[in-house]
């Protein structure tokens, strides 16, 4: 943590911020430049609450020198984290497809998208029995008996099941049900939900808010790290900016960010994150292409019945599709699908 | 709803579309234009799913001619709503304001924040006893310990509380000590929140989320309306964007959009919504200037001690220069204090 | 300038930082701290490339700590700048309006909409000779005629003059009948026209462009004073968000911001700053409340008839209203119109 | 263009916008829905301002049909433009790789980039002469005589010459000198620089502004092909968001939603982009990948000493690294480099 005191600022003032500094427990070194001192505190600032130094006379800023997360950052450990979900491997050499509806609706629906989605490579199925909608008046989700229809999918194709936990009281319930539980972008900054999920054994999937930056998205990560469960898998899904020609602005960047500065596994939500079906394809190989780990997109034997998200879903035969178009940049990246 | 048809799509795929419509149990009306077809939807459409009609053959786009939201338009009740909070009236011809601290971190701290508050001229109290908190080593709240304070802090002041709620497990709970329940800018897309609280006798105040639209903090308003609870104060605390010199960006532009669509009482939170105790004074009296029903600010006996926020509290002595700030701007309305 | 030393440095690594700073001729200054080393540059950081630094073996970070501007600060000048328009001081005791039709289309139309905003207690006309357009198929401005009917219009009703100059090329000829050279949004970036008007001995009005940093705004401005010219008014017209009811989302908070930072004056255009002429009086209300020096605002005879900008246009009724609303704000806070 | 009327909009108020469009020489159409009525214009709306209708008496709404570009569009022209740069096809078979300094400092320092990127594989050489700096005390750009050494590079290299124009008064010598003109992104919106170069025969490379959605983007170009100029580069070289972790944030987003849109190549900076040289070599990936017809990328020989833009040039090995990465990723899509 750096100290940067006013131009105007006395020696008085310089002595009474290291003063401070020292009844923190914490050491101060100066720095004296042609126009202003700055402090430089010593020892781990992360224990300290900025405005206990910003607040005091003559102080114009204050300057954070660490990360602010710890166990989710590559410095901590700078191996890749492989996270195992029912025996498929997060963050390896292999990409790793999730597909499946926005929504389970009924059986007929889930059980045809998932015998289509696993004949065309996924490794994972995903499907929604909780949604957070915008609406009021829009469909909710089919609770415990999406939970219970989802189950019956693993059962006949042997995929895992990835879906979407929106409560710390539902967290024991669902992880029931699920193999991979779902944190959504509303609730990246649920800290309770965070914590119950922290307590668990199962690994979790945590999209990033549509106004997170990066620091944020990974505190998330940390919460659940700090709490115990390190098996988190990072998903981005879109930001909100001013663009209008997709839903959402699929933010690419992060994923070689976070590669950088995180060890944790990254994949990418082409449906939600440009919400146009006609973007999705393009949008998974420039995924791929940008190193991340795997791909979480929609399927619906017919979108336009969809109960949600019906523009954002691809059709079994475009899915396919992206499969086929995804297999050679993976190969130009020495990765498998 | 609008469907525009593509340039080169035919006579064929127009009917097409208007027996899709006819369908849905609404009425089509057709309008052939020069360069291409556009079909007007009769009929309530926010029945209907707009990708029903989206993915069909040549449809280019679909355009929403009704507001998403019903009970929370100024169409469905003109005159403005007064939310009466045990005694104290919002949105009628009084600035209301609340203030206290951040967090309440003990009795002391509380009862004296809330005694210069009252001294002042604020109507009623806040402090936060759970808080959601961006890290894991941060301050979470003293939780019901701290909702008991609140509680004595009211039976000497008779002011009303305001705390926040973060889960729909909670609710009751809290509002058990709560007057004006706290919906966090986090969980205004928290459905399951809403829910339960539109389910309450009691009044509730929805902060906007940092990345929301209009249309979507009036549909989480709309959750609460549609579930039976009509005492819903809006409240704006500043939004996420590119701007570096305040944490938030206070868009003070929603007030009177708000009086323009919906018939709710609008006040404003200048602490969160600039993060900056130097910019709380000005942007509360523009606040007042633009028409808020009121003012949400945080106050701390001494901001460099506070557990959080310190940056944007006030003390009690800028606190009270905010009333008189704000006293002649509101009386320029025609309001009183 | 601070520049963070990576965890893995070793202090060869810092010694070869150092070497570098020193080769730079300026001062380096180490602190050790638990995880990481820190170090000081001691000497005017403007003059040196970042780059130089950051691109260091084991570089973490390089941090400036001076602000990038200097003739623009309040540190640098502490008193408020007041800028002389033709014998009207923007920047002191009394707010300045400015108004008048977005573009001048005919001597009847800008006549009128003069002699009703004097009338109104407008101080300085608006009209604009030269349009930006985002469409080539727009009316693009009358050009020189155009400023001819604006000498016209000083000359009969008295006010100077205020219009857009959008090319170096321009300076002289737009100079000639201009009393304040705006600086348009889209051009506020245009280095080679503000280094033309930072040679004039005319006052200038930088407007700042919708995705400008307060940094960048004011590195603008200081291209004008460090060419010479100390006659800068900034206005804020509004950033872009993702905010979709307003065109542009008028931030206000840069008002009270630029006087902490800048003794330059800062006048709102909320014409521009919404989009929406339903919102302009309530945002002029809010812009004098929070500290602005001035407004620019649309009026036209008959704005459904304007050849741009239309729907953010005042009736001159409308304005004289406007006028009337900020009055009793201004006298709250000590000021006259 | 579709006017909705307002509720309460009597049978009058219809007519009154009915009897308008026909004034304005276009026809209107009638359709009575439940909650209200709207009108279809039928005609070119282009010709016609929004405002004329939307401050009619009760009109709630007017909505555009149409794209305000017409010659850009996809509809206008259904084959993709292949724009030829001295011989160097853009928007066919093979992705074009265009490389060289920000800024031209030497002969030295550009005539060895230029041979190193040649052999690399670039097609093009760029370099700044005229650099729009955010600061007054940067460097500025060698001017005419960063010219000549371009010019000379070409003799030497073969390499077409990629240079930014930043007037209308500087196209003609600039144009003397480059094969293709770049407007640079806060000239987006110069409409005086683009009506200089939609008048020449050479072609202009089309940076996107940094705060520009998509219509304005092909609106700027729509100003370069409507007044005679067809061959016409597009360049996403990131937008403004809230994002801290890198400079930009790199839109990809726009590569596959410009093909959709428009006729016109495509091609990427991931230099500007991102801001930092450790994410250029994923993002040009992710950018082919998503079907860009090109890269723009930054290279210098000795970034740390770079005059602009160090932070994120490759050097001259990185570079090469960058050509091989995106070699087999072009040909997984069928392309060259």
């Amino acid at each position: 943590m750096i100290i940067v005191m006013q131009s105007r600022a006395t020696d008085a003032d310089v002595q009474h911020v290291v003063d401070q500094i020292k009844k923190l427990g914490l050491n101060a070194h100066l720095s004296r430049g042609v126009e202003r001192t700055i402090i430089g505190v010593i020892g781990d600032e992360r224990l300290i609450r900025r405005e206990r130094l910003a607040l005091l006379p003559h102080v114009e800023e204050v300057i954070p020198i660490l990360k602010p997360y710890k166990l989710a950052s590559r410095e901590f450990r700078a191996e890749d984290t492989i996270v195992d979900v029912v025996g498929v491997p997060v963050g390896g050499k292999d990409i790793i497809v999730i597909a499946g509806p926005c929504s389970v609706e009924n059986e007929e629906q889930l059980l045809s998208t998932a015998e289509s989605v696993k004949a065309a490579g996924a490794r994972l199925l995903r499907g929604g029995a909780y949604k957070p909608r915008t609406s009021p008046y829009a469909f909710q989700g089919l609770g415990e008996d999406g939970l219970r229809i989802l189950a019956k999918a693993r059962k006949i194709t042997g995929l895992g099941i990835v879906t979407e936990v929106m409560e710390s009281g539902e967290v024991d319930m669902v992880a029931e049900y699920a193999d991979l539980l779902q944190v959504g972008a509303r609730n990246m900054h649920n800290t309770k939900l965070l914590r119950s999920l922290s307590r668990l054994n199962k690994p979790v999937l945590l999209k990033r808010n549509f106004s997170a930056t990066l620091n944020e998205f990974l505190m998330s990560a940390e919460y659940l790290l700090s709490g115990g469960n390190s098996n988190v898998i990072l998903c981005e899904r879109g930001i909100r900016t001013f663009v209008e020609y997709s839903r959402n602005t699929l933010d690419l960047n992060v994923v070689p960010a976070v590669k950088i500065l995180s060890h944790l596994p990254i994949i990418v939500d082409p449906s939600h994150g440009t919400g146009r079906h006609d973007l999705v394809l393009p949008m998974s190989r420039a995924a791929i292409a940008a190193g991340a780990d795997g791909l979480m997109v929609e399927v619906h034997p017919s979108p336009a019945e969809a109960f949600s998200d019906g523009e954002q879903s691809l059709t079994p035969e475009l899915f396919r599709r992206l499969m086929e178009e995804i297999t050679p940049i993976a190969a130009a990246l020495g990765r498998g699908i």
